[in-house]
């Protein structure tokens, strides 16, 4: 089977950054390592006023066609993944559209455009639809463009406003890719679950603490049911393990579940078991509350032990990386886990063809996907390209009486501030208002 | 190559209806004749104040999985296609699976659960994802459920009002379909547009005449990029030729561009040259504009002859049968059109295995998406097993107060009415009213 896969990618972060330990923590009364350790996280970022989900999906979109030398022509399918839709018809990909077809030359004309949500698993969902397009035949030579774009706030004083973030994640899916093969095989875990959701609301209802059990449940199941059709895995089977980051402490989590399953009946089980002995087999304990509690305990040894924690910083630390400067992007979180990984083994000249990846999305409602990436032979030459931590060191640095602004321009309630941009838009798409259909209007400026 | 396509069918209609030209047009002052020939709408289907769009999405699923005897286990991917989604980031497909599993035996724990949004259009992009699914050889032997869903209010006042509608279209899509193969060859036209959107806004700001230009365009856009994939279509290519229907006015005009384009270059061209002479070559007029008059003029003509009003009542008409009966269902609305022509040929009883449709499917903002399907040899037995008259017979009709009442009971900034439900709830899923976290909450009633 001819490989498919991403073929390049590219990430628009919004341009203001709001600083959590230096910032955010004192005007709330926190100590600052509850973001810098506990969460994780050390800044978010957030959009300019002329900014928000087309303009950053249209920004990261165009600088991956201008740099792969695309036209419209050769793009058969552009679908937008998105929690942070502002249209309950018109997607938002037919304004993504509707700008670059402002810079470039040609039309979308034969491109099917399309909208996903699922909260943060969406932008996997789009991939997988985009790959499967492509499996069956139908892209007639094209690619299909996958935007994942989302401003992720919340109600001011409700507790994932530590977590916030904005952004967006452009990726071309096509044959033969540059960057990553995505694997036939794939897992889901999938129930429908009240842990976040935003019924007719801008802001989430939370249900903070359920939410992370769903995820961790959702996503073993997501891994056994990879399992069932892919391979029995072993913690180095993989370069590195994206997962979905709501922010980094979730991962920290979802990764010590991870390498307890795929370590189980492994020689790293055995070369433990001196340790913190062997990992509890629900058939020797009475009760599944009695085998849970177990387990727990098995995890809170496994932890601290050197072979998982050499195995942590190898395989989860850098995909972190970006992710602790922005927050949480929704549906791009899990794609700016891959790039950041793939960015630190680019750094550290590690030579990644034919490696492995494994991607854990998710998304609350709830539903975990598992699948297994295989790298390129010009994935370096194709991640060397990003210029990511320009653009996170050129965000602008608010003050906390800005952010307040700033979470007020964005809040669709309260709508324009009177306040001034606080960034210079250059070569790139900016929202300029509202038309007479009440439609958002965007215009490319140089 | 194996067949994919529609397996099964199963429609639930909102269960009020509004007599458009008894009830409505008086109360408007409007001769009722403007519906019955006009428009062509007779009735428009409402939900009464136990449904929405999960409980009509749920029970059309329940009824198709109930006739075909499958269980969760069987189910693949459930896939939500809606205009009208009360939620921005947990998707309508986990609602209905959750009512599902209050009923079935199992859970659809594995199943990829989605939502996609493109106005009408996004049913059928539902459908071509999850043939791609099974076609990328990812589906595992089970079947995808594919919802289209939808509650098509307008404002009150809007000239929309009078296309209003309801309900939801179940299907099954899976290898070895009983009822039609989908075509591997499809065509799109899609441009951004800006004639119907609802930008932060649950009712639609709507252009309507831009809107039927635009679907005009994009649908012919469509046809051309079908066949070039495809081939050069005839019009007697086709046993029936389903349409979006927003109301059946919109399809007489796309019916006759269609056969406009389809009989060019044909016999039936010849035939006609006599009586109404040739189609206008866009090589023989000094401009585009003066093009396009003399394509409208040859149209004006067209459409008065024998041949192609025979054509439309044999290929055309049968397909507006329930549509006449509900309004606009959005995005089931192509699908109850298929559904309508169907079974007016087990009426006739016709042999319809082998023969072609072509289906035509749009949605504003805008894009047009054709494909061709092929009549299944068990169709007339699956076909035979929908109740559509029953359910269309047995809904309650409201005076014009009481209409009132129901659009304010689903207007989301109205929210509950002080009255009864019209009809009596029985072996079926209901609304029952929001839980904490403001998720809508639903039962299984006897």
């Amino acid at each position: 089977m001819e490989p498919v896969g991403i073929d390049a990618v590219e990430v628009w972060t919004g341009k203001l950054k709001l600083d959590l330990p230096e910032t955010f923590a004192p005007q709330k009364g926190e100590d600052p390592d509850k973001y810098r350790k506990g969460i994780g996280l050390v800044g978010s970022s957030f959009p300019d006023l002329y900014e928000d989900i087309v303009t950053m999906g249209a920004n990261a979109a165009k600088r991956l066609m201008d740099r792969k030398g695309l036209t419209p022509d050769d793009i058969g399918r552009i679908d937008v993944a998105t929690e942070s839709a502002f249209d309950n018809s018109k997607p938002v990909s037919t304004y993504i559209a509707g700008c670059l077809e402002q810079y470039f030359d040609g039309e979308f004309r034969h491109a099917n455009k399309g909208e996903r949500k699922f909260a943060c698993v969406a932008g996997t969902q789009s991939i997988d639809d985009a790959y499967n397009w492509i499996r069956a035949g139908r892209n007639r030579g094209r690619a299909a463009l996958v935007i994942a774009t989302d401003t992720a706030l919340y109600a001011r004083g409700d507790p994932g406003e530590a977590t916030q973030g904005a952004g967006a994640v452009a990726m071309l899916i096509d044959e033969d890719p540059d960057l990553v093969e995505i694997s036939n095989e794939q897992g889901y875990g999938s129930m429908d679950e009240t842990d976040f959701l935003k019924p007719n609301q801008q802001f989430p209802s939370v249900d903070g603490k359920r939410s992370m059990q769903v995820y961790l449940s959702r996503m073993r199941e997501a891994v056994e049911d990879f399992e069932s059709v892919a391979w029995d895995m072993h913690p180095d089977d993989f370069a590195y393990v994206p997962f979905h980051t709501p922010f980094p402490g979730m991962v920290r989590k979802a990764a010590l579940l991870g390498y307890r399953h795929m370590s189980r009946d492994t020689e790293i089980e055995d070369a433990l078991a001196d340790e913190i002995g062997r990992q509890p087999r629900e058939d020797d304990y009475a009760s599944r509350e009695a085998y849970e509690d177990a387990i727990r305990e098995y995890m809170d040894d496994l932890k601290e032990t050197e072979q998982y924690q050499a195995w942590y910083d190898r395989t989860i630390e850098p995909t972190l990386n970006i992710s602790r400067q922005v927050g949480n992007w929704y549906t791009g979180s899990v794609h700016i886990a891959r790039i950041a990984a793939l960015q630190y083994a680019a750094e550290e000249d590690r030579d990644l063809a034919g490696e492995k990846l494994l991607v854990g999305s998710y998304g609350s409602g709830a539903q975990a996907e598992i699948h297994a990436e295989t790298v390129q032979p010009n994935w370096e030459q194709e991640i060397a390209q990003l210029n990511v931590d320009a653009q996170l060191q050129a965000r602008y640095d608010l003050s906390y009486s800005e952010y307040e602004h700033v979470h007020d321009s964005h809040n669709h309630e309260k709508g324009a501030v009177d306040i001034d941009d606080f960034t210079e838009p250059s070569d790139e798409f900016v929202f300029t208002g509202w038309g007479r259909m009440n439609e958002r209007q965007y215009e490319y400026v140089e």
